[in-house]
């Protein structure tokens, strides 16, 4: 039995019906994605749109100049299947126009300036169009930190973050997504031939093994040594978790009065919906 | 008495020493921030140079093409009486190559995307320098979501986000920041004659009496108009603190698994330094 199996009827309930009601309460009755042609936002847009009805849905397409062109199409074939409105906003111009200026910059700095371009673009179309940006991160990435603070990882509203990667796929198949968005190999689609579990170093049927036993579980080192589960390989990725935390906490604010923001003055977010 | 009157050397030393806390406890040494030439970075600049030595702080001076060459002068010459490291990065062509695709985006659109490239080029800078990101958001512009999500409001640490904005010019003035940026009127310079006070409808002095009187004494309504304060701006106010929640807290997640982020899982945010 695979511990990670869920009840995917139960799950799209669970996410379909938490997304409307974080956007319905808030007034609005639309959502925005970025739409990579990857897993991720694929299963967001269908969920979003099930959610809120395909015509309240935009996709938006953000290609990079050396983005990979079967992404963009398998985006548009998921869209067109689910019959959203659709955008193409290329983001080759400004990020090239900002690298002009420090042609030096490796490719982490440029693929993180990347992911926080698109993330301003989704924030100024869900403006203009009077919708809410839809979250489409997921639990392994934010674990694991690979992601981009402030970028990938904002949003008003994330449905799928509590899902490990491998669990995003079973939900993936039980809607029905595109069978090529479900086969290929996740990648960030930074660099040609580039994927996820080539620069991990590990596959996410593996991390997602590992991280529901030390987070879900609480499993400690030994358990999961004990258990079968490589030293090197599960002390790298407790490594990671740890690292990453900053991500998935607001910055700290020296404090300096009687009621803080997130000390003492702790309102939910939805306080007076 | 001003019951918003602060201790300005405590307070000194509290934000210095957060700074550097939080800063060395990550392994980093250096600090960046942008400059506007307003109130609140310069404020935040004299801390980040007090606390890392000025050597160790970068003032990024990232203006718009419509920004004003005061504020630009203005920010030069703060960082010049610290002594710290400065560097002119303008954001126009990344801005102008977005909105030429939409030239019917209003002035509030340009406003936030501008936010939110400085943030994606402080965040870059960040990472070129090996240095954390310093905030330069106060506690007043936060309570009333007169900031930008992602934006202005993103930070690795933020030494002056619990102090209201008149005390942010009481500790300015303890601290000797040029004369002209203790007096200007504040503003966001984002178009000729923009001053937030003309923007929001009251002045920075009178919201942070009332604020201070809601938050952190935990009035009520009928204890705030009572006590004199305009039934209108007393409601009004309110409402710009509830609207403005979701600023403050993270994305919410649809809960679907036995711990999740920020609701089962909660180490601190420098769990494990």
């Amino acid at each position: 039995m695979d511990e990670l199996a869920i009840n995917c009827e139960l799950a799209t309930r669970i996410c379909v019906g938490f997304l409307h009601d974080e956007i319905t309460k808030f007034g609005f009755s639309r959502g925005v994605l970025g739409m990579s042609g990857g897993l991720d936002s694929t299963l967001s847009a269908f969920l979003a749109a099930e959610a809120l009805g395909p015509e309240n849905v935009l996709g938006l397409f953000m290609p990079y100049t050396s983005s990979s062109p079967e992404s963009l199409a398998d985006a548009e074939e998921a869209a067109a299947q689910l019959g959203i409105q659709t955008k193409l906003i290329e983001i080759g111009p400004q990020i090239d126009t900002y690298f002009d200026r420090f042609p030096e910059a490796e490719r982490l700095r440029r693929a993180n300036k990347m992911a926080r371009e698109r993330m301003t673009v989704i924030y100024d179309q869900s403006q203009a169009w009077d919708a809410l940006p839809i979250g489409t991160s997921n639990k392994t990435e934010a674990l694991l930190g690979y992601t981009t603070l402030w970028g990938d990882m904002a949003c008003a509203v994330n449905p799928i973050g509590d899902l490990y990667k491998t669990q995003v796929r079973q939900l993936a198949r039980h809607l029905n997504i595109p069978q090529q968005i479900i086969s290929k190999a996740p990648t960030a689609d930074l660099w040609q031939g580039q994927t996820d579990e080539g620069e991990l170093g590990f596959t996410y049927a593996d991390v997602d093994q590992l991280l529901y036993r030390l987070v879900d579980l609480r499993w400690s080192t030994e358990q999961a040594i004990a258990a079968g589960f490589d030293e090197a390989f599960v002390k790298r990725v407790q490594r990671m978790v740890m690292n990453a935390q900053y991500k998935r906490r607001l910055p700290p604010v020296a404090k300096l009065s009687q009621r803080s923001m997130e000390r003492d003055f702790r309102y939910s977010r939805d306080w007076g919906r």
